[in-house]
């Protein structure tokens, strides 16, 4: 594999009809790629990022000193070896990072569209996403993969387009936004569009909703760690002082590290998109057309599914995996479910590496045997 | 009881030595007191509030609709018998109800004090308390009690004047503050501070940060519930709507019960208290002068005990209280430990009523006829 990788774009020149009813079109895709599609371009796995990630997932942009968000799960030799597979990963629709969003020009006006750009929903990102699976002319994905919000696209697809996919990895994720997830995005929503600088969305040019945004990004940080590694990480560690300051500067490494991270957060990411991605997050509820009847949702998927969920996670607490397989299971689906012990919180889904890349390997190992044989 | 309470207030005209070293004088308290001061004077129990509360502790004040907030507790027949008990509840130093804070006025400049009110901590609430109950001619008090931010300052009561009470009650507490609880406060802080209305704190008869402090309040409340109770309260119900808005109005009821609430707060609380009594409660660490070594901590106190603690608060977890009951017994303290199952999160010491009204009753008989013998 090519440790330099470049995001393409592709443009799609058509409408789509979105889940409120809405159209929105022309839209353009940002999407990385990584190993062989193989002669049957039966080797594809599709894997989707959470909230702030980007199509960017492994290997290095050029100049880039970081790599992708899930380097340490996709290349050779690794979960996802891109020895045996072909991996594709793309922006969503909403985001910021090259797919159609909120900061994206408006044919209509040459304007961004700020807030005229329509409400999106997690069933809004898998249809754009079916647009590229099919400009890349794969019939049916070997799997389709994500964690958190990449947990919730799977589903869908699996839903959606039970044929298109051998197998489904949920990792750290659940069926329906909760009243306490849907508190946090509100809050964090509210801290954007309390700023100033945000403008009712039309900040584009001017000056960014830097603090709200900041405030937003402090937030989800406490949410994706656990009291635990929180506490292990940075107790009550000063930053720079051997004695407590007594002013409202910074006196402890937690409180510094929040600042550092939300200011890199606001650098990369646009406000709008974080409105949006929230907002889809929380309205994100399977079995709502379903009656609240799980079981119903889950007679539809036809293929296998990985569910991984972590001990300490407590924004997609593992109970609420169980239910998903619960679900399943009464649907008769071949269901491999495990609980990881981790005090990492819901980062564990990007940092829990070892125990989680045994597990996804040896799982797509036994898919693609099947997919073969069945062949 | 009289069902109607005025809150007083006593001015000690003189300075008081705060932890940090700083001086601050004079000082006014504000307070008040429910039933009746015994002759021996013995029958007098000293409560303190948490973060946003006040001294209006029970009853009601002239024209009030509500109560105080802790009238469940405190009344004729209640866990806090005012047949029996003579009540002491205070406004505590650098809060934003009577009590001198950065909303009142500094003799020096006859303008607030603002951010030039020096940081306060624990320890220095309590010495304004101890003015109060010297005022007040009380030797020994026969209980001190409180939840949350009001079960530390009971704590450095014990430490602080262990000949100065019978009993202590911790409801939801801890001993020192961690990296999470630091870093919601945190975010809480740079929600008011980002908040251009802030003004460095000069916004005194001008506009107040209210979006901030709302936005303070919105993750406060978060914290204070549940995830099981939020999900109970409100799950994904939406308000006056049969469908979802696809827009960024509220959609969801749990959205505007934080709408509601947090502007309710922004009425009647202080931006610059919540920031220095939430600093405050960050300082917090009973054993950091004592290397660590919470044994050597709680070789001080000579009163007995009672702790209580709820099984899904995450914002106090019962294994905090667990850790301090551990060093009381080390030191062979009468400790009686009890973690009630519930499911109202940190709210439960002031919801969970029942359980807690039984404990605390029986527990005060038991102490009251010790003092009475060991008279």
């Amino acid at each position: 594999m090519n440790t330099f990788v470049e995001t393409q774009c592709v443009t799609f020149d058509r409408q789509i009809t979105l889940k409120s009813g809405e159209k929105l079109g022309p839209i353009t895709v940002a999407y990385e790629t990584y190993g062989t599609l193989n002669k049957e371009k039966s080797n594809a796995i599709l894997v989707f990022h959470a909230l702030t990630g980007d199509a960017h997932a492994a290997g290095f942009n050029k100049d880039a000193t970081k790599p992708g968000w899930w380097d340490d799960m996709i290349g050779e030799g690794k979960a996802f070896d891109t020895k045996k597979y072909f991996l594709i990963s793309s922006n969503v629709l909403g985001g910021c990072k090259g797919t159609t969003g909120p900061a994206s020009i408006n044919p209509k006006t040459n304007q961004p569209y700020g807030l005229s750009f329509p409400v999106v929903t997690i069933e809004d990102m898998v249809t754009v996403q079916k647009l590229l699976v099919d400009h890349l002319g794969i019939k049916k994905l070997l799997c389709v993969a994500g964690g958190s919000m990449g947990g919730l696209q799977a589903l869908i697809w699996a839903i959606h387009y039970p044929k298109m996919m051998e197998s489904a990895i949920l990792i750290a994720t659940n069926t329906r936004h909760t009243a306490q997830q849907i508190a946090l995005h509100e809050v964090a929503r509210q801290a954007i569009m309390s700023d100033p600088d945000w403008q009712n969305g039309d900040y584009y040019g001017k000056s960014i909703p830097a603090r709200g945004l900041a405030l937003s990004r402090m937030i989800g940080h406490i949410t994706y760690m656990s009291e635990k590694s929180m506490e292990e990480k940075f107790g009550r560690k000063l930053i720079g002082k051997e004695r407590l300051g007594y002013d409202f500067s910074h006196d402890f490494e937690v409180e510094n590290y929040l600042k550092y991270r939300s200011s890199n957060f606001v650098q990369r990411f646009d406000a709008n998109s974080y409105l949006y991605l929230s907002k889809a997050l929380d309205y994100f509820d399977l079995s709502a057309d379903a009656g609240g009847d799980l079981a119903k949702v889950f007679s539809k998927p036809e293929c296998s599914f990985l569910v991984i969920s972590f001990t300490s996670d407590w924004l997609y607490p593992s109970y609420q995996s169980k239910q998903m397989v619960k679900a399943m299971k009464a649907n008769d689906l071949d269901v491999s479910d495990i609980e990881i012990k981790s005090d990492y919180g819901h980062d564990a889904f990007l940092v829990e590496v070892d125990g989680q890349s045994k597990l996804i390997s040896h799982y797509l190992t036994r898919i693609q045997k099947q997919f073969s044989h069945g062949k």
